[in-house]
């Protein structure tokens, strides 16, 4: 690191030590002529204004932390790209941290965000995490944080969220409608409320279009992808047709089309299918995969900006705000008729 | 944040404020029973030592930066995979910030790091990037970087890359083989050398095979899905059969696919198609495509593993690193005779 420091700034331009500091800060109170001449002699010296001694000062970071699971999942990539949009307007970094579905990790995060690495956090989070106590103690340290896609419910906080509940119906009712006695529904991560969301909504419309409760399915798969296929394979094996799979989540999808070429069971005629997924590739796939698109990008936008207002206004009770964004069914060849 | 400070910890405790100090530390000068009270006492005040105060005297924020162009792309989101499996062993926090391709943003980026923020870097270049003096004024404040995929060559800096001239030299070789008699690969970002590698290998390849000039086309696409369709589109129905594809980018495979449906140019009897990528749902496309798949968790992995070795021993010449993990060519379907 230099050891330039401002007292030799001031010295060698014959300022204050305060004229240097604020013109460094690019205060009002300092005429452009002398900031330039400052500016000038700091890069000519390579000195840089240490961030730690003066966060000490004005406690503020201009960085926003964004907590995943994950980023393999077309569905986070976006949603950072929303945030981004709002940060960069704002002049803020914008640093991600993954907790790979860790509760673990996730608490150590959040510890290290304590004394004011980041001025916010937008969380989503882990499918381990079950207490909040660790959320809450950063809110106590009043830092604010707003929950996008996975939320919790345990006390008030911020949240952006799709209509997870509206989407499971919706799924299973199109498989239903399209011809569907057997339904499954391949579930992941069945601690998470969104999970338990669209479950619910699968449930709900099976019951009112009085499909028998043994033939709804609800299948727990893992994150090990040859698991998975065998988990499938054993359902599809020993069941009777027509079957309709909703995969509530995008890699589940890859074991679903393998199953179908390797058991012979073609899609849409003896399979139809149905992901939540924002992958581009659905389109191409063959055939082409019906979806449940969530409005990725708009989540990360709309969680970024109540948090920017929760730093921008001290008052403002963010802590109510709780925002509902829709998703989208796009009907292809994966669930025709 | 909490005012409860080491002073008030030391008279509710009764010890000196070294002491408690060193006890917060972990020092082993403090005996297990006094860091044990201390740390209890900490605990139930909701104190925490302010990180800022501690690295002026550390300089140490037991975090790293990965600079990347983007996480939408299975290569990146694998990579930081095998870069968290070797921070999270050394205890360290991995932050992630995109550079989203731009220059401007990847300078600001590199501008925040030069005062202890982090304390090494893993990079890998934007697109943009063609002067590095944001990289080398880094380098001069002993923060280390390491790159890997896409480094730079203007001074020496450890990296860690894969084989991109053999690959693209293997993939054109391949759909030569194959019978095609008319190869266009298509780029993206030509400023990049990992892309600039792998057209002189694919040239070399037509070159050593003997194929003309002029039926070997490079095609320059974009980062917009529409406008690639259209580029494509444009050479497609302007070719003479047989036509063999090889995409940069895995992205570039969604415009391809559509095309040979929509223009009834069935893959691979009228068009053979290569992709470098690392998706996951290669396999189930129709028909299933033909990979050169990186190693990214291996290069993201190797890459820590030098990123630590610099952090660890400080006079250890890292510069000079250098690693070329090689790709690796899985024939699918989509080059089939």
């Amino acid at each position: 690191m230099s050891d330039v420091n401002i007292r030799l700034l001031a010295k060698e331009l014959k300022l204050s030590i305060g004229t240097v500091s604020k013109a460094l800060k690019d205060s009002y109170e300092i005429s452009v002529e002398t900031k330039k001449r400052v500016s000038e002699l700091a890069k000519q010296l390579n000195y840089h204004p240490n961030p730690y001694a003066s966060s000490l000062r004005r406690k503020k970071s201009n960085t926003i932390a964004v907590v995943l699971p994950e980023v393999a999942d077309s569905f986070f990539s976006l949603a950072i790209k929303g945030v981004e949009s709002v940060a960069q307007s704002k002049g803020y970094h914008v640093l991600i941290y993954l907790t790979y579905e860790s509760y673990y990790k996730e608490v150590t995060i959040l510890d290290d965000f304590k004394n004011g690495r980041v001025d916010g956090v937008l969380m989503s989070i882990s499918s381990e995490t079950i207490t909040t106590k660790h959320i809450e103690e950063l809110d106590l340290q009043k830092i604010p944080i707003v929950f996008f896609d996975r939320a919790i419910y345990e006390f008030e906080a911020a949240k952006v969220v799709t209509n997870d509940f509206e989407s499971g119906y919706v799924a299973a009712e199109h498989l239903i409608n399209s011809g569907c006695e057997h339904l499954a529904y391949l579930s992941i991560n069945k601690n998470l409320s969104i999970n338990n969301k669209r479950i619910q909504g699968y449930l709900q419309a099976t019951t009112d279009h009085k499909i028998h409760d043994s033939n709804c399915t609800i299948i727990d798969c893992t994150n090990d992808v040859k698991e998975n296929y065998n988990i499938i394979s054993y359902y599809l094996k020993n069941t009777s047709k027509p079957i309709g799979i909703i995969a509530s989540v995008e890699k589940l999808i890859t074991p679903v089309y393998l199953l179908s070429k390797n058991l012979n069971m073609s899609i849409p005629e003896k399979l139809k299918v149905i992901s939540f997924s924002n992958l581009q590739t659905a389109e191409i796939l063959q055939p082409a995969l019906t979806t449940i698109t969530q409005p990725a990008f708009e989540i990360g936008k709309a969680a970024a900006v109540i948090l920017f207002k929760a730093l921008e206004k001290p008052n403002y009770n963010y802590h109510e705000e709780s925002v509902v964004i829709p998703s989208i069914m796009h009907i292809r060849e994966s669930t025709k008729m």
